[in-house]
């Protein structure tokens, strides 16, 4: 048994007797019912997670997971590919826009290079690194787990082996074990990534049966004639590789990514160690459908953190049900909006965890009762 | 000259050239441009707000004004009169929601009985209360500021003085002061009274000249045959009172309250002293109508937290052109959604002061530049 049917094998349903202790609970804080609207809701699931009532959820960190795209030689982004290292540097560094968000809710940043066409080991800035994973929390961890350097062209032949794929979600499971190890209650999870939203577009077609042109959008900034030639590059990806929508595993190798697949395999971890993970945007959602696909119970463990501008998350959203938290025209990636949420889910489990009842306040109830 | 003029002297527009340098900052970034959305534009307004180019926000409080209201005699309420000093004392505890989400963002929380039905004196909690309001920033703090045991009955008269009204504006001057000399970057604000959505709908009716049935809602849950009679007691205030509309303080305090003029001189304190403050919903949403009545140059200022289900609120929106950063369908009051909003604001701050520029981190611009 390998260790992603190992994990997939280990997630259950959502603890239905801790969701209807916190609904109990939560009908007796002190508060009119309903006022807190959907950050009741959240907390209910989040009891259903972690398994508890009272959910504590104050160690909390992003993972991002970092790979390159053969399908940039088809010229598909604004940004050269060269930005993948070089912004992977500015992570370790603590200079991009997800190390200031994460400092904004208290969360330590983990860097996976799962596939970067570089050499990151020497750009460590002062974690642990590879010698295991635990560092100093206050300074970005980078993990050297390459399964590549960068995916083959997409458009030309298979992105990666059916092996790579399942090898590549395997690290992701294995970096949420290493976190949890740490000290984990809440994860972010992000990417980074130059043509990455083209592999996520071509999943979501494949996955959806949607066309290319409804799924694919700007990513980091192509438009008019350019952001055409980024559909017909989705169109011909899956032209090419035919990849089978019954076979989700088969989607990823043949159009996706090396992060997309990390990506599945931290949703996946987390799921099975019921830990709440934050979704991102777009790739991240990418990556929720093909779990989705392999494991259906991962549903309700989702939470979307934010609308994201690219066209192709609205599928996602529709066939996953979700609805996001933020809806603040964000389309960064890094795991950018999953972080600035941790915020709102923090303080939905707060809220059902630290207030007081009605009883325990002295506070009467409505109409005097 | 009294305080209110002398506050709303001191209020002047933006810092352009604050903003003007923050959005040349802005783009050099190391992110696609545009790509946060919404938070660059927030993070412009703050630089605007506090005259630097590089805000920082770390010092947060929450500010609860709690009052009386007469009105709650004509059945208003789902819940009892009584409710009032008895959340106070939750506030005080630590117990209520407001306590849970200030917590999750690191604020403090200051409580001002500013017309509480009851003597509060004795209920504070460990804080510094009245004794000039440095207290352990950990423990909320009451400062006692009464101007009067609850409001008069509006359905059958003026809530307050004119002169009651302006000296509660003053006490919420007098609370920023007081909130800047503990150390504060950042303000959100909130209100505790029973019967305060029937005043703020009577407030936001004479301001706008909407039909009361239009800008009365549910408050904390009325409904049916309870909410009719809840819009007819507004459409009595506004009979029995003739607020002009053109004078803002004479509709405060002819159907308003003691809190909700305490709302109206934070609001105006925070701006006088170029610290952002964060509206919560329904009730501070009225309180900022009557500021920018008193002093337009307090519009820019102003900063919507989240998109409250009360549905006088979309027509305070609309006249003050303001979007909200959330929409979870709260409608508790007490500042939550604005504590919520706090991570938020914080977060705009930080992707603007802390990030490393494109040179700095030696990343490659768009289409290789």
């Amino acid at each position: 048994m390998t260790l992603l049917d190992e994990t997939i094998a280990r997630i259950g349903p959502l603890d239905a007797a801790a969701t209807e202790s916190a609904r109990m609970r939560e009908a007796t804080l002190t508060k009119p019912p309903g006022s807190l609207g959907r950050l009741e809701d959240l907390a209910l699931q989040l009891a259903g997670i972690t398994g508890t009532e009272r959910p504590t959820l104050r160690r909390k960190a992003v993972v991002i997971m970092a790979g390159d795209h053969g399908v940039t030689a088809e010229g598909v982004s604004a940004y050269p590919a060269a930005v993948t290292p070089q912004m992977v540097a500015n992570f370790l560094a603590g200079g991009a826009a997800i190390n200031a968000l994460a400092r904004s809710v208290g969360a330590r940043v983990t860097v996976v290079d799962i596939g970067v066409n570089a050499d990151l080991a020497a750009m460590d800035a002062g974690g642990a690194g590879d010698a295991g994973g635990i560092g100093d929390a206050a300074r970005p961890t980078l993990l050297v787990r390459k399964i590549g350097r960068g995916t083959a062209n997409a458009a030309r032949g298979a992105a990666m082996s059916r092996d790579e794929a399942r090898r590549a979600i395997e690290v992701g499971v294995e970096v949420v074990a290493l976190e949890v190890a740490r000290g984990l209650d809440l994860l972010a999870v992000g990417e980074m990534g130059i043509g990455n939203t083209t592999a996520a577009s071509a999943i979501v077609a494949a996955l959806t049966g949607e066309p290319p042109a409804l799924v694919t959008g700007r990513g980091t900034g192509v438009d008019g004639l350019a952001l055409r030639h980024k559909v017909g590059i989705v169109r011909q990806m899956l032209a090419v590789n035919r990849p089978d929508p019954a076979d989700p595993l088969d989607v990823l190798a043949k159009v996706g990514g090396f992060e997309i697949a990390g990506l599945v395999g931290l949703i996946l971890g987390a799921a099975a160690a019921r830990v709440p993970l934050v979704l991102d945007g777009f790739i991240t959602g990418a990556a929720a459908l093909v779990v989705v696909g392999l494991c259906p119970a991962v549903r309700p463990y989702l939470i979307a953190a934010h609308r994201s501008t690219e066209p192709g998350y609205e599928v996602i959203l529709a066939r996953l049900a979700l609805e996001p938290l933020l809806d603040l025209g964000l389309r960064l990636g890094e795991g950018s909006g999953a972080a600035l949420a941790l915020g709102l889910v923090d303080a939905a489990a707060r809220h059902l965890t630290e207030m007081a009842t009605f009883t325990e306040a002295g506070v009467a109830g409505a109409d005097g009762a």
